[in-house]
């Protein structure tokens, strides 16, 4: 099974392991981080992404950043500031500063940062397969159906998580079950991770499946395509909002038309019940040229600006469920959909 | 002023001109088609697009091949056929075949195929620039607002018609009459026509204006960033269902959730009246190598498969405005939006 991310000791010391996501499904190459500065690189580069791999990122970050201030001998401000810049790599999933301040905590009072970060990546994976099987559940139950056909945005499998996935997992536990036909897949640009990532890990898990662009999506839906419409989300609020790569919620828009089940899958770690609304959540711009250059290639004529939000805001009026490994909350029904306490 | 299509006649004999819209904006290359199976291949490759210049290439198609046909002393047969392969080169836009048809009906009655297509182009400029104005008399009657941020969809301007523009020719417009302050452009993919020919044509229109993926356009008008959106067409039923670029009704549809205008902007040559509805409307299916690759480089891993549709329906009701050089029907509330006499 591929782990996006992984805690590794040898010779040349300890080095949070990742799958460069970059060149997938070219090349797969390894990339062993063994400084704080080359983790966050590799976050803010997206070399390893998904918000629940970025939990376990923010906390291997901290065990990382400890390990490298001893051996470099920090003072207490630097190591300390070491672990914020891995927990602010990037904005918008909350997973990230979660796993880091959960495991900076345990450092602080004395305990195995390493092994609250292993705790963290076993969690994660188990609140995948647990939210799987909710999901796949409610989306029988609401569609009636015994074979569904999908779409989904973005990636959000073992790459995205420490492993088996969020929507991704929804999926595998319905084609587990042999209730899946058919799953269309955003190729969910700029950077291509339904293409590149999503269709890989599909492949490989013999799951049939076609690429469209971003753009077919709505039409798909309105067209009767699909059954359902499942992502997952980099942060959720209180009410339900969920924010979710960029394109996610013209799903939203086209399933509400079409009558069809739109589902959010995620572990409770993405909900930050401090938020109430999904207007409060930061959106992270990234740089133009990943709009205006595709594979290298700049496209556009010289001086043309780009315009770069990578995520966008689902209403949770929009939303028929949202999964974790709690089980499915309807937003339109319970509010606020995560209570504070 | 760019001519996406001309006549041409040199020391090689006739011709009709394209810029190659392929390479553009990287390099501007003119095609000259003696043939029409060299006319055919370049409707089908799009290096020449747009529904109203597909309507201008329809009817210089049949002047082709009558000098074709006298050239190399083609029958009766062989020439109604190759007019044929030209008119129904491609499916979804309405104006090539109506393009080809008025001026074949012309050439068999003896008339001058040649003046009737140059009439086409002609027409066709005038409707554009007709259009154009009652569409920002309407957008701006509609918003109240005396400057107005835009988003739009794939190509429609000169490159898309014999000249001026359509949903392109309403945004010219608005920005001579100093009221138009920002466009959103998709990229389009996957052929990217907003990002290489859009962004190409407003930055030589010297209009501010910003590229972004197709999977930000319905944040983009959630969010509040623009005024109005405007799309081109392919071809319009009856009931003013809009064929238009793959992508355009994920626009509609937050345009209406945000209660913002959404015009379609198209030469009367677009209706359709035969078709009562969109769903009548044949859509284009593409070769899937356009999706999974970009820029030549494979994106996806081996055997992947890729669906792509070249075009979507937005249903009338999520229309606010349909403009042609005749005004602006407002599909829900007359209907049919275009009665057949």
């Amino acid at each position: 099974m591929v782990h996006a991310i992984d805690w590794i000791e040898d010779d040349g010391g300890a080095a949070v392991r990742i799958i460069d996501q970059t060149v997938l499904p070219q090349e797969e190459v390894h990339l062993d981080l063994r400084t704080v500065d080359a983790l966050v690189d590799a976050i803010q580069r997206l070399a390893v992404r998904g918000a629940p791999a970025l939990g376990a990122a923010g906390g291997f970050g901290v065990a990382l950043a400890e390990r490298q201030g001893a051996r470099e001998d920090w003072s207490p401000a630097e190591l300390d500031a070491a672990i914020e810049r891995v927990a602010l790599a990037r904005p918008t999933a909350v997973n990230l500063e979660w796993g880091a301040r959960r495991v900076d905590a345990v450092r602080r009072a004395g305990g195995d940062a390493l092994a609250e970060a292993r705790t963290i990546a076993a969690e994660d994976e188990a609140a995948n397969r647990e939210l799987s099987r909710h999901g796949a559940d409610w989306l029988l139950a609401r569609t009636g159906k015994s074979t569904l056909r999908a779409i989904t945005h973005c990636n959000t499998g073992a790459l995205a998580t420490t492993a088996w996935g969020t929507a991704y997992g929804v999926l595998k536990e319905l084609h587990q079950r042999g209730a899946l036909e058919l799953v269309y897949v955003d190729e969910t640009r700029p950077l291509l991770q339904g293409t590149r990532l999503t269709s890989w890990e599909l492949a490989q898990d013999g799951i049939p499946h076609v690429v469209q662009v971003d753009g077919a999506a709505s039409s798909t839906i309105l067209r009767g395509l699909v059954d359902f419409a499942v992502i997952g989300a980099d942060r959720i609020a209180a009410n339900g909002d969920s924010a979710n790569k960029i394109g996610s919620v013209a799903l939203a828009l086209a399933a509400q038309r079409a009558g069809i089940p739109f589902l959010v899958a995620a572990p409770m770690s993405t909900v930050d019940v401090t938020l109430a609304s999904g207007d409060l959540i930061e959106i992270e711009e990234r740089d133009e040229s990943e709009v205006l250059a595709v594979g290298g290639t700049a496209m556009s004529a010289p001086g043309v600006r780009g315009f770069n939000p990578a995520f966008d805001v689902t209403p949770h009026d929009l939303i028929g469920g949202i999964v974790t490994e709690r089980g499915v909350v309807e937003p339109t029904r319970t509010q606020p959909a995560f209570p504070s306490h």
